[in-house]
């Protein structure tokens, strides 16, 4: 089969069990969930099999150390896969919800309901356990998913997703409400993100270039994030024990993410007394420092921080440093160099910190905390499909609920629009 | 100046002004829509003068009566803009409200805050009150404008938008939040839907093709609807004289606009019984039919409805009729060739009108009531600024609240990451 007709059919069959699943009562969906769980403890050896496979093939071709160990399930590992399918049977349904509801002169109930989008695709990279945890939500979510995974993962995913359909099947749900794609033609993909009549809506869990080249193809809506340039201002009133402890963290506690610190602006006031102890404590973590001229002033030897510097994400232990004059000058940076994804101030002014959650126009915004936190688990909404950098539907951590829309449904007794507009 | 340099210019001062609107409080911004209000109407002469022109040129140009007349500024019309500022003016503020808020285990205090979206850009076609009406919308929702009507229309709009920038001025607002593009050149759109950097959302109103050409050009999201194919549906044990008056509302009593009905399904058992009386009261109302076989058996000498025919918004005194077994069928049919925008049934038995509102997947779903009420002011809303036939955002009729987004707050006293996802 061709790469068009290979994606018309995966979609075309999604289609169709998303609208079965969108009237599947929540205690049915649990059972699904919860039977997953437990095939893919009884299925631990199948799996490994599976995943064997995909590690040769990976060390053959010459795979990183770090791609391999992400590609890897290991028995904990899949434990956390069946902990998280248990933990989102164990979260509320926000599908039939009523969002609000009026009456109104003429008699008319309105309703705003909560239903699934439809067909959730999600396109992602090397780790397998996204595949298990993606498919979980949108099955809770009563959404079908379209899975698409990285190339050296196909056998790992193929074995987690036939599964997951057989504990579809086996507890009378539709097995197409689960759907991998099983081939690595990126044509595929290609086709896929432009069946707008079949599938609502793309996120994408990945490198920035992946998500670029899927956003500019797609006629169906991309839910994204590009980048996580995230900033920690450290404001005059500062206590700089918090300020040192946040900015450690923020950098160093896992730099390869996308809600690390990667540039920290502080204030001309603070700087001299806090960047000399900012550099003891980053030296001891590693962390290469780049500083603007200011910076170099106090801290000799310092490398020189580049305009590319302030709009990298490193990924990396690497922090760019800037001194700022008070807390405008530092929400002009972010909002110049920033990626709208999570950004801090440590301060013991209020009013100060009042502006700038006000001021700063990201997903997240901190005061006294570390940006770090921008997750779903860590919000609250118990399990994350993605982060959002965008404005429209979702922004921040996407859990269940934003993998929904809504309908207005109105019951009426005869009602005709008697005006003229 | 080119179009690439003017829109970038028009697009820039816009993001500025956005920034300071996103801080005004409430009632400065209800002060300049109620100056707005009075300056138009001092202003009638200077509006009237414009007007003037925008009508000669078109009846020069040849546009139909049907266009002049939506073109045309009366003083009954303009005072209409006026009471919707006022009633803007008195509609709750959404910018700050609290979505929700919790306090997790480490004490952190997680609110998500509505925020404006930033820069929405309005672009529609002939009728020059949508000008104030979606400026007043972005002016209370805390969003800059960016207004590009019909070019049939610029003398008509640029005098309402010069009104609009001289309150803003008066009451201390910034007037580049309302920004009207006012040039004919087709290539300043062309660049303004590709400045994903400085617009946030794009939002159409007007005819298929218009909003088409700016879909597939955009890289900014746009939020839209295509067309309303709107169904209703008689179900077997609906009250036929219901059925006929709704039936007769939903496709008469404003055919051209979206949320008029194009097709009529009515259950194979009451078809019988209620076709002839359909066809007497369509009749009377000069409607045309156009029917499936089954239909045409019970009504010989109705014309043939093609395939055509069912995906066809007529926005004219045209009907489709089809026979259809039950409320699954009914359902099927409406999957099929709906757009998705507004449906209703109509029956005397619940389980089947509840069935109906869980499976047609539209943004409007009606028991017993006209699909004429789709409409912000009809459903409550106090405005509407578009409708949405997407899923992502909003859905159905847009308000002030579909003009915002919302971030996340976060309040610490130097909490860190401790885990090690």
């Amino acid at each position: 089969m061709n790469a068009r007709d290979y994606a018309r059919n995966l979609a075309e069959e999604a289609k169709k069990a998303s609208r079965i699943l969108a009237a599947i009562p929540t205690e049915r969906k649990n059972r699904a969930l919860l039977a997953t769980a437990e095939l893919l403890k009884a299925g631990e050896k199948e799996i490994a099999e599976a995943n064997r496979r995909d590690l040769e093939a990976g060390g053959k071709a010459g795979l990183s150390a770090a791609l391999l160990d992400r590609l890897r399930i290991t028995p904990p590992r899949l434990g956390e896969m069946c902990r998280g399918l248990e933990q989102v049977a164990g979260l509320p349904d926000p599908v039939g919800k009523i969002i609000d509801e009026r009456t109104r002169p003429n008699g008319l109930l309105i309703r705003r309901v909560r239903v699934p989008l439809g067909v959730v695709c999600v396109i992602y990279e090397s780790r397998p356990n996204v595949t298990i945890d993606s498919a979980g939500l949108c099955l809770k979510s009563g959404n079908a998913a379209i899975l698409r995974g990285g190339k050296e993962a196909l056998n790992s995913n193929g074995a987690l997703a036939a599964i997951m359909q057989r504990a579809l099947r086996e507890t009378g749900l539709p097995p197409d409400a689960v759907k991998l794609v099983s081939v690595a033609d990126r044509a595929v993909v290609g086709e896929l993100v432009t069946l707008d009549r079949f599938i609502d809506v793309i996120i994408t869990r990945g490198g920035e270039s992946l998500i670029r080249a899927v956003a500019a193809e797609a006629t169906v809506p991309v839910i994204k994030h590009y980048k996580g340039v995230c900033h920690v201002y450290v404001a005059a009133s500062a206590d700089p024990e918090m300020a040192l402890e946040i900015a450690d963290n923020a950098k160093t506690q896992r730099p390869a993410v996308c809600n690390a610190m990667e540039t920290l602006l502080v204030d001309s006031a603070i700087a001299p007394m806090f960047l000399p102890r900012l550099r003891k404590r980053m030296e001891r973590k590693k962390v290469e420092l780049r500083g603007c001229p200011r910076t170099r002033e106090i801290l000799p030897g310092v490398k020189e921080a580049t305009e590319d510097d302030w709009y990298a994400e490193y990924l990396d232990l690497i922090l760019a440093v800037r001194v700022v004059d008070g807390a405008a000058a530092a929400i002009e940076h972010i909002a110049a160099y920033g990626s709208n994804h999570s950004d801090a101030i440590v301060t013991r002014d209020d009013s100060e910190a009042r502006l700038f959650t006000e001021r700063v126009d990201s997903a997240a915004v901190y005061v006294n905390a570390s940006t770090r936190f921008t997750d779903g688990g860590e919000f609250g909404l118990g399990a994350e499909i993605g982060i959002s950098t965008d404005k429209l539907h979702a922004r921040g951590p996407m859990g269940l609920e934003e993998l929904t829309t809504y309908k207005w449904v109105i019951w009426g007794n005869g009602q005709i629009r008697e005006n003229s507009q």
